[in-house]
């Protein structure tokens, strides 16, 4: 047998969890120092790399789909997550793909996010001394990588290679840690990309694996080692760690997504942007699960909407006005307004107003994506303005709320945090920034008292 | 007497901590919702409450102070403590000009920070459809408040009135809680701005007070209700809150903060800035703990900083190199590198490079504030570039790093996390963003397959 054991990845697992995190911490130190055009000549490197090894990573993958088929009963893995799980060349030449575009991506380090003159002269004692171009203050504030990122993943082989490409591309090390039904998988996969590292001297490090279940409550536990935990996978996942860990998460637990439709609805658009948010991929998070309906047109609206999506085959499920207004077809009562179905079913309310709108999403809601659709500019203005969540649209599909659509790239994951980064998140969302000042002997006792020079404060141009 | 009482505070002092929570969570709703114009107006009625209270709030900080004073052995508190609980006519109207030059502040909401066109075209079903003007799919990336945030605090009443200015100029609602020895102080103030911010229709529970400590834990465990935790106080404080919360922290629990004075240091400049960094403000977070001297430069540089600093009172604390160097004058042995001394000591150390100072400031440093004295520009740019901490400098004293003199305006705190807001935080740090999408029945599924229409992705000028 010629596939990948796990004695083959070198240097990790033999490693203990806080052995390779202290690992990580160095080899991101490293990271931090390349050059865009490193970085860029490594995820080449590695792209090139996934394309020499197809025959031993679908090996690899092969043993994997073994064990799973040597699942039984409750063990056994539901079609799609098998499919997922299966690797072949036209995917493989995908995740390849991938990590090329990635690197085709603009520089997210090093930015000037902001500079700031502080003083236009230089730091010797006296405030009359004359003045020499160039020995000023200045202040800028400039993006800088994260450090370590910790990813916690369930069975996606092509989480490997997006999430190694995209923490690479913004100068982070990553441990991964892959659920046990792709744990052959994952190992060919880090191994190839260290290779690749190293050829490359980029610290191998900078890819680490770690594999087991306990592995996951160590790597929650180091809160100094580790910058960021991303959890990559259904809703028990995120839950669990983000109450397990004091580490900042990335991600969302749930998306419970409302669309209000307003008095002033255009109801052509809004049949097909409903049906759109339901049946265009109803297991995404942004998908809506709850449309709201101002009583004043539920009447007229309700039956058309009942029968466009129970022709695309959506349950649905009302309040109890929307069961008398529905009494011909087949509506189920709403158990909770917090469910999020990732299915062809729908929830369906009647509100009275728009506040009452606005106050059952801030009830209910997730704060992920909310929609109003209405052609009344007072009533829209309102709603993008008080409703609090990542993302607010006006007549448009919430499944617009997304990385790539947002026109962002690459997709880190989409956040319901208010802090650091929120809704879609890019490359942004793996970089922090640090302010880089410059002075001549700038000391700060000279700007205070009797004789204080002043602070210029002037904002450069970026 | 007519200091104010616990009793006299409406609504607050009367409801547990979950209902005062979800006070500010509703009131938080409505300041989103007000003007900038509406903002300003109430920071000027609060102020000038500020200024006609001056008799009541005089009286209530009386009753602490007499509280202090009959307070015996261990827990007496200190004169610096002391001083800073006291007010007087003079600090009062301090105050109240603190919270006019923060209303005088540009408005931190509503700033678009991104702007994208996604698509140009209207979102009828065919592709082909004729391009009507202003009827694109656009996405604008648009600064918000954050909600709630929970104050808690030590013996400092100007706290009360600066935390709500920058909480109301940024649209969030605070819920105070101060410490024992300031609470009539507090509550009399609390008073005085809720019944300001009744009168200009502005909803009271925005700032808001709970008192005792069982109401900490409290208000710690409430993370669906409190969106942010800013600690005002010692070390100890901070840590506390840190370890007992999975609402973000906005603050920092030590700043242990290096100079690195390189081979290449202009000796008068070394001396000058390092004097000011230890001695301007000895008990500052950003003022120098430990400084670093080149090996190279030590016998002639030492001797020459252990003078100058010796004139100014400071305690020197060295490695044996540094004790070699200096024997005719007193330094003790160095415990810890990590110890921040917060008073006018100081630990000197001997290092062999600019990468084995680097390497101290990664092992012992706090990621708080790090400067680098040099005439070398490759050493300058290589620590600039590679140190990881919020703020890292140039020939200039670490106690620039502070948001006044960063030209914020107002300071929040400084962050030591890499996360949302790092280093000196002004306005900016009290809010977050959503992502606003305005369409014309724009929906996903045109956006792929066979006849996919395509994204323009036009980034817009802001």
């Amino acid at each position: 047998m010629s596939t990948a054991t796990v004695a083959e990845v070198p240097n990790t697992l033999l490693l203990s969890t806080r052995e390779t995190a202290e690992a990580a911490k160095l080899a991101s130190r490293g990271l931090a120092a390349l050059a865009e055009a490193a970085r860029n000549a490594a995820l080449e490197a590695m792209a090139q790399a996934l394309d020499a090894a197809q025959t031993e990573l679908l090996a690899a993958n092969a043993e994997d789909m073994r064990a799973a088929a040597s699942r039984r009963g409750a063990e056994k893995l539901p079609p799609a997550t098998l499919a997922r799980l299966e690797l072949n060349p036209a995917k493989l030449a995908e995740m390849a793909a991938q990590v090329r575009s990635v690197a085709a991506l603009p520089d997210p380090l090093g930015r000037t996010l902001d500079a700031i003159e502080l003083d236009d002269k230089d730091g010797s004692e006296s405030v009359s001394s004359e003045v020499r171009a160039g020995r000023g203050l200045s202040m800028q504030k400039v993006s800088v990588p994260l450090g370590v990122l910790a990813v916690i993943f369930e069975a996606r082989p092509d989480a490997v290679t997006q999430i190694a490409a995209l923490a690479l591309k913004s100068g982070n090390a990553i441990i991964l840690k892959p659920g046990r039904e792709v744990e052959h998988t994952a190992t060919a996969l880090v191994r190839v990309l260290r290779e690749a590292l190293t050829k490359q001297h980029v610290p191998p490090d900078a890819v680490s694996l770690v594999l087991g279940r306990e592995r996951v409550q160590q790597l929650l536990a180091m809160h100094s080692l580790v910058d960021l935990v991303i959890p990559r996978g259904g809703k028990a996942l995120v839950e669990h760690v983000q109450a397990n860990t004091r580490i900042p998460v990335l991600g969302h637990a749930e998306g419970v997504c409302h669309i209000y439709v307003d008095r002033e609805a255009d109801a052509e658009l809004a049949l097909r942007v409903i049906d759109d948010a339901k049946t265009d991929y109803p297991a995404a998070c942004n998908a809506v699960e709850t449309v709201l309906v101002h009583r004043e047109v539920a009447a007229e609206f309700l039956p058309r909407l009942a029968e466009r999506l129970l022709a695309q085959g959506v349950a649905l499920h009302g309040d109890a006005a929307v069961r008398s207004l529905l009494r011909d077809v087949p509506v189920a009562e709403v158990d909770d307004w917090h469910t999020e179905y990732g299915e062809l079913a729908i929830s369906l309310g009647v509100v009275a107003s728009l506040d009452a709108a606005i106050e059952h999403i801030h009830t209910h809601g997730s704060a992920h994506t909310e929609s109003i659709l209405t052609e009344d500019p007072a009533a829209a203005e309102r709603f993008l303005h008080e409703v609090d969540a990542a993302s607010v649209l006006l007549n448009a599909s919430p499944r617009f709320a997304d990385g790539f659509r947002y026109g962002f790239g690459a997709e880190v994951g989409i956040s319901t945090s208010k802090f650091h980064a929120r809704g879609p998140v890019g490359l942004e969302g793996l970089t922090t920034y640090k302010y880089v000042v410059r002075g001549h002997g700038h000391i700060a006792g000279d700007y205070r008292g009797a004789d204080a020079r002043s602070f210029t404060h002037k904002r450069e141009a970026r």
